[in-house]
């Protein structure tokens, strides 16, 4: 415990290691104002499943698609899978990384989690291409996409989530410092939600299109949760635990959608912009009606809105979303350059997102004003228990 | 109050409107989770100052550099004034502006600010050069600079606090929304802190190379920081109650700092790394003894550390500190590109900032790891009351 003994001599953060109170260390020489009063809350990292895509989203995220370097081969990747292992279990607990040059940064986790995923280059350096899931590999092409390979694809993937932006610098560094000799970052996508705090727990997100976003997601904790979004190791029995995440960079035009009364709004949508509830509806999670019929025969809810070409077809076609908004400076001409980092977990992305994909860029009147400029497909690791290190079951 | 009506009738953030839990609205339609829980805490927009100075740092701030388009006049900046002010002053109570196109992103203020400087271009435009503040203009040249034009100078300042970032960037479009005729994007810079509630009040903050960054400011609502901060409107009579601010964009070289040891990082400071004391004291708001020799009879704070260089010479020569860190996609190389959004207020650039920073650039050690790329001044105009427009004592 040579990391605990040097932050004990430096009285720094004392009682956030260890997670949430312990008290580790309250008699150390404390030289400045005590932390009990610091929001400490921690993600456990070990599990079944890795933090992040159950836990109830964070303010903020970062998503880094990364490119192993050439020559990566297998023991490369199980040393990098070592150290982030180590490093993320010690960082979630709110203790400096091993070698942390900023230690005094790690106090504060905030519910910090680091998600790890491996996409079709992992598996072909490790020479384990046939221990693949099939799925794995860049989604088909839609029609709507204007794809920049700027924000596509990528061997691997980093996901830190924190309801601290200071803390996911933090964590992103040393996470990124330890993989410097293997990988290079390839994209970088900063996301960000409502403040930890600014609405009720539970409180489906708004996009800064004002929409409601996520509203039929599974139910943390359930079993249809666990059904939807936990791959059952029945293709890649190693993967039993892991699941599939599609990242979408999802560009929107905030200055045209701005043409648009309320109505016109809702229509689009077939969801009221004020509270998310259906047009057919009178809350937020009311099933919506699609075959409802208005006075003058029309259909309530368009047919071409994006809430019914989104729908699920078969029961396989769900997925767990949690989208993070991007706000980026404008070019210059617009007055905005925002959209949506929309992630979707699922067990297995050919089943599930890629046929209400195919709905929604066929026709979603939605598409006029949203428009996919990166896209991304990742198999995020089953969890590891103590002593074991991410992917150990697959590259061990 | 038409716009209450409305937002009565949707049942939208009711509880939120005019303030921390004021309640009104309370029996109205509520179509979604009661927003009781809401974190609603605003901080008033109107008075002697312009808030987001004097407020303790939200947890996120964006700085807007804009360019005045060619032909505005004084009349058009009154014109864009009366927006901003009106805009301002509905977004900060947690309402949205008029005709705002998303109001249900404005519910959550989360201690929102917003405050408007000009640049002499603004000055220019409006025909009133001779009531410019002499300092209200670019720096002068500093050895260490490396500026680059896109983060340098404008004609006005527009700076976006709030602990929420979605607040923030709602509140940024309205806003940038309104200037579109009148003003053009020059630059953006978007900063973090610790998340409101991750430290207790008052610590003062780190930045991203760890350091704690900010101990020796004025102390907020004290006659000195009065004194330091607010312009007494000696030279411009109508600029009494503003201030001026110095934004410098300044990149800090994580990877080469990265190559010194703590006690050698503590030494190019002059202030312990784990918690900001001066080498001669044992907390943070010791006073250093610059005169304190060690054994072998050097200066135990060495003469050219940056607590050191950076001490007042003279005593006009303070400025209130309210920085933020920035944190951009590494360009491939580094493993970050990372640094501050160094934030100075006082009430005269010429004879507090500009001497303490000449001081800095010709001997500071620090200056191997700092490296200012951006440079602009402002002046922050004084606050108003209700029923007036900011900037109306220079424009009216």
């Amino acid at each position: 415990m040579a990391d605990l003994s040097r932050r004990q001599l430096f009285g720094v953060g004392a009682a956030a290691v260890g997670g949430v109170g312990l008290g580790l260390g309250a008699g150390a020489v404390v030289a400045r104002p005590a932390q009990a009063d610091v929001v400490a809350e921690t993600v456990p990292f070990h599990g079944e499943h890795q933090a992040g895509v159950e836990t109830a989203p964070q303010a903020h995220a970062t998503f880094v698609g990364l490119d192993l370097r050439p020559g990566t081969d297998r023991s490369a990747l199980v040393r990098l899978m070592r150290v982030w292992t180590d490093d993320a279990a010690r960082l979630t607990e709110g203790r400096g990384a091993l070698a942390d040059t900023e230690p005094d940064l790690a106090t504060a986790p905030a519910r910090l989690t680091v998600t790890v995923g491996f996409g079709p280059g992992a598996f072909r350096a490790a020479g384990l291409d046939d221990r693949r899931p099939s799925w794995c590999k860049p989604l088909p092409p839609f029609e709507i996409d204007k794809l920049e390979d700027r924000w596509n694809d990528g061997d691997l993937l980093l996901h830190v989530g924190s309801d601290d932006p200071v803390t996911v610098a933090h964590a992103l560094r040393v996470l990124l410092k330890a993989a410097r000799g293997t990988a290079a970052v390839r994209w970088v996508q900063r996301g960000f939600r409502r403040a930890r705090g600014s609405e009720p727990e539970g409180t489906t997100m708004r996009n800064l299109m004002g929409q409601v976003d996520g509203t039929v997601n599974p139910t943390s904790g359930s079993a249809d949760f666990a059904d939807v979004v936990w791959n059952d190791g029945a293709e890649q029995p190693w993967f039993a635990g892991g699941t599939a995440v599609v990242i979408r960079r999802i560009h929107l035009d905030l200055d045209g959608w701005d043409e648009l009364d309320r109505p016109g709004r809702d229509e689009v949508m077939g969801r009221r912009m004020s509270d998310g509830a259906p047009l057919t509806g009178e809350s937020e999670h009311d099933a919506p009606d699609f075959e409802a019929a208005g006075p003058g025969g029309l259909k309530i809810i368009p047919e071409f809105s994006h809430v019914a070409r989104a729908r699920p077809m078969a029961p396989r076609e769900r997925f767990h979303r949690r989208a993070y908004n991007y706000d980026e400076a404008p070019d210059g001409i617009g007055v905005s350059d925002s959209g949506l980092i929309f992630v979707a977990y699922q067990a297995d992305v050919d089943t599930q997102y890629v046929p209400v994909q195919r709905r929604l860029a066929e026709a979603d009147m939605f598409n006029e004003w949203s428009t996919p400029i990166g896209s991304a497909v990742f198999a995020i690791l089953p969890g590891c228990r103590k002593g074991e290190y991410l992917g150990q079951g697959l590259l061990a």
